[in-house]
């Protein structure tokens, strides 16, 4: 698959970009919004869309032409106001949404909050960026795109272990975000986690299976 | 009916709280979050249900309990941040629907914002409100309560002329609070409006006979 990261800036976004560029099985197209990004990456052979989520569907559309799969692994960050919580997180995260649409790309994976779909277990310092994944995630629950929405825990740097727990129900935990990037990875062809919804962290089983066991 | 008023205390929300208890079709139950709200309207002898849209949809439903209809005019306001608006606006709104669908009331009426259904069209200095009131309104549509959504212009406090102009896309436009209030009412028991979503400004057509054109 020809996979678009959006977010690819990110720190799973980044992560992730190059553990598609080294894979066999896949290619990546990095969507970044700004040109010395853009610039970083190709300097890496990393082929680059420049697109920003505050713009227009069509522009992200653009990004998207030629790939076979989406992942949203963007976010709005801590240095900036519920603005742009709003406008990234959830509009920014829908447009990509119509954006696969239109191309039609019908395989799009979300990268999400571990308790997002339970209102009662946001994170109390958290909930207006609870509040926008949520309904980002309930928008592609509702399309009719081929969705997978992983909810991984509280990230952390340090390497992983290839060893997660996935499953729709998990109150709390972490996991490293190599391991998120790699259960990304794993995720795009594993028919398995078609239309699921999981919550993830760092746990005894290998991707793979945890995978197959949801 | 009796029409829970949520957002009792917004300016539409009073004209439209006086309006419903001076109706002879209608009752009215006023929902406020704080006692002193609520104590000025009980002197009013209109009935009242202290609730906040920040707490649990159990806490909306016990308020809703007892009417046939909901009727959501709530805003965070211009003076809260933007974490109010996700947290208000749009996830306040989605609670009071989750609470209608606990209590088993099937009407809802969702006072939203012109064009909000067209993101090209939002209003570029408050962007991130009209996110809100997009993805509150999306929700409400795919629910399945027998919804109008009303988006009315710019509004003004001068009284209503009781005239209007109502269709699904009208790009611009103002209109008196006093005649949002009317449609609402009006609205209330006009199947017309059933599962209908329309842009609302000052016009030329009695609310009566604009509701049947829809």
């Amino acid at each position: 698959m020809k996979v678009l990261v959006v977010g690819a800036n990110g720190q799973v976004g980044r992560l992730l970009v190059h553990l598609l560029r080294d894979s066999k099985e896949h290619t990546v197209k990095a969507m970044v919004r700004e040109d010395e990004q853009a610039a970083a990456l190709k300097q890496l052979d990393i082929e680059v869309a420049v697109a920003c989520l505050e713009q227009s569907v069509e522009e992200i559309a653009q990004a998207a032409r030629g790939c076979n799969a989406i992942v949203f692994t963007a976010g709005s960050g801590r240095h900036t106001g519920y603005d742009k919580t709003l406008l990234i997180d959830l509009d920014g995260a829908v447009k990509t949404i119509e954006a696969a649409e239109k191309v039609g790309i019908k395989r799009f994976i979300m990268v999400s909050a571990i308790q997002a779909h339970r209102r009662e277990n946001w994170h109390e310092k958290m909930l207006p960026y609870y509040a926008a994944k949520y309904y980002a995630d309930k928008m592609l629950e509702k399309s009719d795109l081929t969705y997978t929405i992983i909810r991984p825990g509280g990230l952390m740097s340090e390497s992983g272990t290839g060893k997660v727990t996935a499953a729709t129900d998990i109150r709390s935990g972490k996991i490293p975000r190599e391991d998120v990037a790699k259960t990304i990875i794993q995720s795009l062809t594993e028919e398995n986690t078609y239309y699921q919804s999981f919550d993830l962290i760092s746990g005894e089983v290998p991707i793979e299976k945890a995978l197959k066991l949801l």
